[in-house]
């Protein structure tokens, strides 16, 4: 078993634990959520203030091209598409991950006839979105449950949004497996990658993916609410239209033409004037990314879930994790079914260590190698076990509280 | 014919004068591009600091509910419902207006059969999403010229998107009066207010506006690439679907439901996270712009341009002002048409005179109460005065520039 001087060896000898560093945590918080929103990184504070006061404050609208506001959602996509094994010119940030699963289901859509397909207990966007572009273009819509979605992709369905990593259970899909399980039968599959992108290697090109999206909120630190990005492989670039088409998404915006005209690559996925303000804070966030090795972090990610199992089994042995054991199968959260799993959550931020609750009955606990450390864990459990142990979930006021858990 | 010192004395005696002090102008600048990206509000300094520092860097992800970000669409949408005269529950932050004129345009379309219409010589993402909404929807795409769009407005009509103030000439279309006009035939419009909002005095619920949409960048100084925000009568709002239901839309987004159940207000009009630090600096230009009277600066608005066309007049007779002289047909931008104009207006900005250049031959100059001064006009005028006179714009480093101009 464990010991926690064993412990703080890891972390002595972890390359990654001067990453840590490099993030504004709170004293005295154990944050295992950045699977819902990211850390800060020091990096964001110093670029957010120059980009306020200097580039908008100074620059005014001159910055659009002095400050290389222009380029930044494709400069920033360039730099995404290093962490999911893409092409430069295959990723461009923009909108929200429901704008952009909706342009890319719709776009798909265009390319055979079909029904549109979407994982029932899925993050609820992903199938909502499913069931809009299904409207809208006059398809069938389905839901099937995530652990029987191989045999849902049967040649009668002309797209489907599935989520590589679970938001509930951190149950890992077969990226490779499935896209080419669909390809056979001609169905597009739009991947969701927002719990696998900064969380999981990728590598889209290898595994032949055609579309995706992610998100730039969680494990890319991009801030609350970061801008998404999209993911179009370059040889369906020319052949799919963005249902949404916008002047940001014309082969020449500045041109004001009255005659709509796709820009030629990537871009023609973009819509409207991009959010400069959160596009820079989320560029800040993958450049750091980009510092530390994706082997290294998912090794760590691995290896962060293992002491957590350990130290449960160990320290609060009665209760069921839900995430499955197999790292090969699995994401970068560890969840816990539990019947007060709100109240658990609660009592636990109470306590400084920060989860987060999903319904019905989840107590899930992120994994973020670039701020986490061994150490941090063992913390955790031993919180957790405390909480427990003296019931203090069961105090009234972790019966109610705010709507985001 | 006015002179400097009466100019100076207008602006001794303006109340408005305070609120240049306000925002964070750099010096040696004249800035009249507000109405492309608007100033940098001071509040807007500290509050992002705040944003950023403590309520994501501190508060992580207990910030939706503990700072309020939750609400943060609803209620800056209800600030903005104050400037338009509209309800608190008939506005909503998201998107951007691109996003927000394609899904109210579509879902205005899921009211009636008929074309859409378009003004062939609007912005051009409005006739995009114009043509992309009818394609979706199977409609025919109809595009007319702005100068004739009351004809346009035929019976077999269902949707025209419309944009209030014309972003080259500053033209005025009567709200009222089209909006009337379409009800005859049950045509809906939604309305482009991106040059209007803050900018011109509005009261939709007089002029029984039903939809709209409006930009945060401009007038309501949000920031480079601010949400947008759309608007719906509450009478209209549970008529129609917003064709990208995504989980902010939801009645009970963590509820995490697999089946979709709209908000039941304007919230059903969102679509996904929202995009947070975007809403919040634009909530502080919102902030400041609801301090100021309304009336008051549209007065001061009317003042700014007559003293720009009489020192026009006066200083550069050649020069064809293609905006309406009639205010009551007029935004707040004053355009002249010259076949140098892009060079004219890089030399302008050279002497820091900034205004913008729009194609073909256009020199857009925004007149901004809240932060121009009479003195600003003169001063302007002068330095216009001295490129033409001593053909600077011949320059040839004003030949070439970047793509935003």
């Amino acid at each position: 078993m464990t010991t926690l001087d064993e412990v703080r060896a890891w972390d002595a000898a972890d390359p990654l634990t001067p990453y840590r560093a490099r993030f504004r945590l709170p004293e005295g918080v154990i944050y295992l959520d950045g699977n819902s929103l990211g850390a800060l990184p020091h990096a964001t504070v110093a670029r957010l203030r120059d980009v306020v006061e200097r580039e908008w404050g100074e620059g005014l609208v001159r910055s659009w091209n002095d400050a290389g506001w222009v380029e930044a959602p494709a400069r920033i996509g360039a730099k995404i598409a290093r962490l999911i094994g893409a092409e430069a010119d295959e990723v461009v940030v923009a909108d929200s991950t429901t704008i952009d699963l909706f342009k890319l289901a719709v776009a798909a859509a265009g390319l055979r006839t079909g029904a549109i397909l979407a994982e029932r207990d899925n993050f609820p966007t992903d199938s909502y979105i499913g069931s809009s572009a299904a409207a809208l273009t006059g398809r069938e819509f389905r839901a099937a449950p995530s652990n029987a979605i191989a045999d849902a992709l049967t040649p009668d369905v002309a797209v489907a949004i599935l989520t590589q990593v679970d938001y509930r259970t951190a149950r890992r899909h077969d990226l490779a497996g499935l896209t080419a399980a669909a390809r056979v039968h001609d169905t597009r599959i739009v991947w969701d990658l927002s719990h696998s992108v900064g969380a999981v290697p990728l590598d889209l090109h290898r595994d032949s993916v055609e579309l995706a999206v992610g998100c730039g909120y969680k494990y890319l630190n991009g801030g609350p609410g970061a801008p998404a990005f999209l993911y179009v492989a370059r040889d369906l670039q020319a052949r799919i239209a963005s249902p949404i088409a916008g002047w940001w998404s014309h082969a020449a915006p500045f041109d004001f033409d009255a005659a709509y005209r796709p820009a030629a690559g990537i871009t023609r996925f973009a819509s409207g004037t991009p959010p400069m303000l959160g596009l820079l804070a989320l560029e800040a966030g993958v450049d750091l990314m980009l510092e530390a090795d994706p082997e290294m972090l998912w090794r760590k990610s691995v290896r962060l879930y293992d002491l957590f199992a350990e130290r449960l089994a160990t320290r609060c042995p009665d209760l069921q994790i839900i995430s499955p054991a197999d790292p090969a199968v699995r994401g970068s959260h560890l969840s816990i079914a539990h019947p007060q799993a709100l109240a658990i959550v609660r009592a636990l931020t109470a306590r400084g260590v920060i989860g987060d609750y999903r319904t019905p009955d989840i107590a899930r606990f992120g994994l973020t190698p670039l701020y986490l450390s061994f150490a941090d864990i063992w913390s955790a459990v031993e919180v957790l076990h405390g909480v427990l142990e003296r019931g203090e979930w069961r105090d009234a006021r972790f019966a109610q509280g705010g709507i985001v858990t």
